[in-house]
């Protein structure tokens, strides 16, 4: 929470200056290590854009009132607007204002980041004002050649295989979108670092799409590593979760997910791919890569793009609750092993101290039987405890005396997606 | 239509001087080569029948009077009647006279090829007429040695592979059975002789079902290069198109049929492999050879078997109708590729103007990013359109575009059934 | 039934005399190989028990009354209670004593095969004539190294495969479960020992659970051998047929065990595995084996592990319906084939006397054409008439005219399970 306190009123473009400032803060939480890709490097089908700068932004009447400043709000000009200082008609000007008519009372945030033009983003309930027919405009934007920056925690686990956290640093002075994803991924990270993993982990801070085409076309040898992925956004508002499923949509990472979340959560809506909610998913789980990726948000909510996305809707609570539930899927992924039968016929389950009273556990010594016929080597703890509608740390600990008697064997990790 | 008009009361038994004589018409409409198979000859489990002719035939009473005459209607005698001619009573005729109760007014038409017995065919509301207790009965047949015969029209395309289109020219005095799917075949193959073809196409005009399995089973080489077919009958009465499935029921032409079917027609129906109607699907798609044939009809109509299936009740419109609906499926069929991406991560539309406004075309802007993750090699244009709903026209230009701008390769006809 | 009369009232605990007296009694009828397994014999995670036996057993008070005794009813001593000697308080006798609460002027029948304990069985509504403070406890029971018997009687084939009847043995005076079983398993026996049967048929008579896991154990070298097996249980009471699916839930033998009860059944019942009744299709079926076995029986019936279990709810007409269903099941898996077509095209029928008239037998004249495309090699005389849902033998008699005509080859038995 503090750090979406911190840094979320910067402008935090996608090639810019607070970008890179905000990189700099998270860096002091978690040892960041920061990829640079050059302004114009070819990635893929893709350009790396140049570092946009903005210090000053107007509209006047030809008397010198101010309609509009960019001192008030840093969503007052279009992301990526070319500079301009002209007098126009208000006819011209109509043509560059960007409004959300539906929340009529904010300002919207709107970004040209390839098509380029210039603009300026308003309360749509100010336009009444402009009753003038000629205006002067000023955007005093920069453009230059800088590099585009991405922010990678990696933890390094017993297996080389790779399970990847996203979310993005980039849109100016917004909170919920998505600080809130970064703050949860921040918070999974530290205690992630505390504990001896199976997987390695892979936490990544940066700007939407074209900050993902940038590192992963940079860095092509990662890809094959990785084995899914989780993509964190807008987390801090009072929606239920909202889970979308990956591509495949029903890999070991989805099902897990699903599988938390219907135990832990009171409610919660499951969407296919692109179907909640679009972000760089669409290139880790996309053409050419296609590592499964879900994506975990708290979406939509009514002040999206907007300035009215800000401090007053992100609740500390919703953070923390997140935050588990990320923790407690990668806590299945991480220790999840497939058991491998060593015995033939029923076990003699009270020669090894196996048996369990039907009236103390009923649950688990009903299915006793049926666990005992699941350990042939395709199914994995989770896979058993998914099948049979039981808890997968009952049948993990059940299992583990199974371990210990040299009942079974086990094999980590291995498993299909 | 004329074609129609010109030969449809010819006696065309399946070996037959009117099948010759109406083979020899079409070959003056579309160049057929003929193919011969003698009386006798061995096919399959199956023998080629005799040639069969007829010039009179009559029943009288012993005073003279004609109770029914075959210069009244070829359909008087059974078709590959025995020759007869004696004095019989009442009792023993009437085992030789074929009726349809249902369809009293009408002279009904019955043929016994293998099964041999001499017999007239008759309105059965003037059976009350035969009120004698003797009569003589005439029947002139002949049966000689001669040749069944099978036009075959083709042409060449690009692959050696066939897709073939076929409709039977037996059945004395009938027009709609299959006269009706004879003109279609005629008219199809006239439009896709002034075409490009990527398949080889072969249109065969038979006699029903040992025509099929005689040209088969004296061809066999052929049978392997012969992707998928098409069964043309009964297309010029009023009912609606009735699409019935192959045996496979699920291959690429069953599929193309019933996109086309849908998106063309109001209304039609749809059945499994020889649920509809049956007719030489059993020889192309059956044991031993099981080449995929669907079949298009307007089955059920009432006059069917009987001498009202005569030009009253056949409609040009419909004709055209059925042609129009078979090219729009063979379209698809010829025109389909399998679109292979040569690109990694979405494509940056804009950068090679492949970026569809959401006002301009909703439907394609909405499915840009479903038909950009199904380009890995597995699916045609035509399943792309099919699993997104849409119009495999616009999917193939959209996609041209990518082949333009070399983002993916084309791979013509090598698809799966 | 006769069986059922002489042998229910024996002690047939698993390991003791009064179960190999039976033994010997069942191989005058079917001559048996008996297998002895000695006790504390290790078998996978089990061990072979004592033998143990007891003469005398009772409870009086301290004047001598006797409120319970052995002689009355062998189910009154716990199966392999440990001897005990002694003045017990009442509670402490009351800790002791099994009733059944469901069954109140019923013995019940309790056991401690494995947790050892001394008990006495007795009916519930007996529990109030106990209003003393002391008892004396007698139970001159006796443990000694023995051998567990498996009596096996097998029936070569033409196959090695073998297809397994099982029923167990033991239970002391406890009539249907599982003598019922027993008997049918023996009129089976004797029925397919006349027949000159292609698979080779292994019957077995063993005590429960323990019999299977000590007979299996020590002759693993047969259990690749084994097909299938059939479970034979509690059949002489008047309920309905219970079908309990094998593991795999769909073998040939599941849908033969099904399609035979469908057909000759008013009403059955059906249950997944180990969800109708449990018994030792958990070692055959079970980890490290896994030889499908479905288990057929006429479960629950109130009497279950009663005094009450005895002749008076047997009946001669139940358990010769169910010998005749076994028999039916057997039958098809004995005598189906895969037929191979060695023909092409749809065959010319009325040329081989195949012709089947529509009124004489319309299901089989409409299913010939069904019939004929599944002649591949991939569907055995069984799955057609499943599929088609017709009378296997009239299938399977329409298809030897093919096999007599050469238009078909037969394999046998050699189809997956």
């Amino acid at each position: 929470m503090k750090l979406i306190k911190d840094i979320w009123f910067k402008r935090r473009d996608i090639v810019s200056e607070g970008f890179d400032e905000s990189l700099e803060y998270i860096s002091k939480l978690i040892p960041l290590k920061i990829h640079k890709i050059s302004s114009g490097t070819k990635c893929w089908t893709w350009k790396v854009p140049e570092k946009w700068g903005i210090k000053e932004g107007y509209i006047e009447d030809l008397k010198g009132n101010r309609l509009l400043d960019l001192k008030d709000h840093p969503l007052h000009v279009l992301s990526y607007s070319l500079p301009v200082n002209k007098v126009v008609s208000k006819e011209e000007l109509m043509k560059h204002l960007h409004t959300d008519p539906k929340r009529p009372g904010a300002i919207s945030f709107k970004f040209k980041y390839y098509e380029r033009d210039w603009g300026f983003c308003i309360q749509h309930n100010k336009l009444k004002k402009f009753t003038k027919d000629k205006y002067k405009v000023f955007i005093g934007s920069k453009f230059e050649k800088g590099a585009l920056k991405v922010g990678d925690f990696t933890i390094k686990g017993k297996s080389n295989e790779i399970i990847v956290v996203v979310a993005h640093l980039c849109h100016p002075a917004m909170a919920n979108d998505d600080l809130s994803g970064v703050s949860v991924l921040v918070d999974v990270a530290k205690k992630l670092k505390k504990k001896n993993n199976y997987y390695t982990y892979k936490f990544l801070l940066l700007p939407e799409t074209i900050g993902s085409i940038a590192y992963l076309s940079q860095n092509e040898d990662i890809i094959p590593k990785m084995k899914c992925g989780i993509f964190l956004e807008m987390l801090g508002n009072g929606n239920i979760h909202a889970l979308q499923l990956s591509r495949q949509g029903s890999t070991r990472l989805d099902r897990v997910a699903e599988y938390i979340m219907k135990k832990k959560l009171d409610n919660f809506r499951k969407g296919l791919f692109r179907k909640v909610v679009c972000n760089d998913e669409m290139v880790f789980n996309g053409p050419g890569l296609d590592i499964p990726m879900i994506s975990i948000s708290r979406y939509p909510y009514p002040e999206y793009h907007t300035s009215d996305d800000n401090l007053k809707i992100i609740s500390e609570k919703k953070l923390v609750e997140s935050r588990d539930l990320v923790l407690e899927i990668l806590d299945i992924m991480d220790s999840d092993y497939i058991p491998k039968r060593k015995f033939k016929g029923p076990v003699f389950l009270s020669g090894y101290g196996l048996w369990v009273d039907w009236q103390e556990n009923p649950k688990l010594s009903e299915n006793i039987e049926q666990i005992m016929l699941r350990l042939e080597g395709d199914k994995s703890v989770f896979d058993i405890a998914e099948e049979l509608d039981m808890d997968y740390r009952e049948v993990r600990s059940y299992l583990d005396g199974f371990y210990k008697n040299n009942l079974i064997e086990k094999k980590n990790g291995s498993f299909k997606n």
